[in-house]
């Protein structure tokens, strides 16, 4: 068995690999133009743990391809994910992301320096988000046609561009979930509701990491395929697990280690299974309590804090067991696969996810 | 010679065709969420001439191809030009676009009919933009993968997705540059710097539009192929003298005929090469003018048609003999293509270019 360590140096030096891949000169040289150059790999010159192309070069190597391969596809899948974070982090009019100002809030910030009006450096800022996630998006599709030039099958070449389409139809209809399910009261929104929401946008991305790299290690289209399959439903299982820990972190977690306060999300008012639950099984002075705090920037620290105590009291446990129970689904899914190094390194991600800390 | 009525009712019998194809109910099924799939879907449902796809369809005719093979490429051009508007629309905060609400209007007029506060709904207008462009990004990619079920030889359909990512970064520029100009006073920009604006914002996907066509109709990669190149250059050239005429009509044009305040290029600071040519050959007293009325919104209707004069004295012959210049150029570029009803379309387009009044 991988322990966390050995699985984290594994991480890394795919991290490393998919670095050197993104930042060769010939795609620096693709944009000319320097803002545009530097927000583009704005995020991804940040220090980060790069789960996806990791995943998605373990599911290559799990099915017995070269992960040389898979270098050009686990690029597009990191490239992939930033596109969405920038445009997600101007629409939700984050400020920070990964400990440094987001994209569309640092040319913002540039704007004001050069002496724009603090209302046109707001649009400035906001326009250079909207055309860096737009270059992001077309960079993508160029990341994945260089995969021809690795060896990859034309069938399976085309399949990661089909799935690409499909996996961004479903992440952003997640995003406008999110927007449309902020605006609604936590107790008029579903358990399945908010599922639905985790599992397109975090799901998807990471069953695509694993679809695209089961299929170049297979060197054939994955679709029909039934391991590629299971490694796809096993990394979107992990995928929504990892994010309902992330919820949970959000409330029970340790400030310092995290590195965000931890009563944001409750002050933000989040939906989550874990709020959703506890409302639910709330008694009528609680419910009270928490409508007061839920979504409410200016909760007072005392609410805030029986607040919390609810949640946990209320949500915690059903939460964990749920994660858990995903996982374990998650883990079932690789049984029919051959033992490898690779697998092991799936293996030790799906223990991360639910025991990780941070 | 094919005339003015011939080549309009040659461009919307193919205007309907794709439209036809882009509004297959297996494209709408895509969407499951209404509010994306009526964005996605709201300004392609509104009447337009379809130059594109047309262009397309030609140049794919001109170099000897089937029309119904273009057929997705043609579709995938006007989807493509279709995200570049949403989300210039929202970067130039234009409330209109043929005649209707644009996409973020629209969206924060439904959020306020909704009840969500006006900053709430001019935050949701804004995400639903944002999400529907890059969701009709992904379909571009979709429908350029369809080609290959119409026959298309898979390194065109190859070409045309690297194609697609080199036009993207080039017009992206082009909205970067029309940002950072849109800063700066007129008299700091060169024409140099204004003609290549143009050449990114509107030559480019013309110029992708050509080269799609004639890869397709030659059924083989056409990067190589100096008629498939002739074809890109006549097309961005075209695009070109298209944009110098309408920042022409957008100063002496009719009101009437155009459907837009003929001041309002004026009022908005529009960085135009008659602005600068006038500008440059103004005399003091008249610069001192211009000055005060480019980019004023405020700018009294005296003031207004005192500076509507000075460019129009200064500045349209110039504008008028570059826009016809370009497109002698373009035609040019055709004197190699055998003769075709296809290269008479074409033809009858790079008239219409500078002699239309709308």
């Amino acid at each position: 068995m991988i322990d966390k360590i050995e699985f984290f140096a594994a991480l890394k030096e795919r991290s490393q690999r998919v670095m050197g891949i993104i930042h060769q000169e010939r795609f620096l040289n693709n944009y000319p133009l320097e803002v545009l150059r530097k927000a583009l790999f704005s995020y991804l010159s940040r220090p980060a743990k790069h789960l996806r192309p990791g995943i998605l070069y373990f599911s290559c190597g799990a099915l017995g391809g070269t992960e040389a391969k898979a270098d050009y596809a686990a690029a597009a899948v990191e490239v992939f994910h930033n596109w969405t974070l920038v445009h997600d982090d101007l629409i939700d009019n984050d400020t920070k992301r990964r400990g440094l100002p987001t994209v569309h809030e640092e040319y913002r910030k540039e704007a004001v320096r050069a002496g724009y009006s603090s209302a046109e450096a707001v649009d400035f800022g906001r326009s250079i988000a909207i055309l860096t996630g737009d270059l992001q998006q077309a960079f993508v599709v160029s990341l994945l046609l260089e995969t021809a030039q690795c060896g990859v099958a034309m069938p399976v070449v085309m399949e990661l561009l089909r799935n690409l389409t499909i996996a961004a139809n479903e992440l952003l209809r997640g995003e406008a979930l999110d927007i449309i399910y902020s605006k609604r009261k936590i107790t008029e929104l579903t358990e399945a509701e908010i599922m639905e929401m985790l599992e397109l946008k975090t799901g998807v991305l990471y069953e695509y990491a694993a679809v695209s790299g089961a299929a170049i290690g297979l060197n054939q289209e994955g679709q029909d395929d039934e391991k590629v399959r299971a490694l796809g439903r096993f990394a979107r299982r992990c995928g929504i697990s990892f994010q309902l820990q992330d919820d949970l972190l959000g409330i029970t977690g340790d400030e310092k280690v995290l590195g965000k306060p931890v009563g944001s999300d409750i002050r933000e008012g989040k939906r989550t299974v874990i709020v959703s639950k506890a409302y639910e099984a709330s008694s009528r002075a609680q419910r009270y309590l928490l409508d007061r705090v839920l979504g409410n920037p200016q909760a007072g620290e005392n609410e805030l804090l029986e607040a919390k105590g609810i949640l946990i009291e209320k949500g915690l446990d059903y939460t964990k067991k749920l994660a858990e129970n995903i996982v374990d689904q998650a883990i079932a899914e690789l049984s029919k696969l051959p033992k490898s190094i690779y697998k092991e390194y799936l293996l030790a991600w799906a223990e991360y996810v639910i025991k990780r800390d941070f």
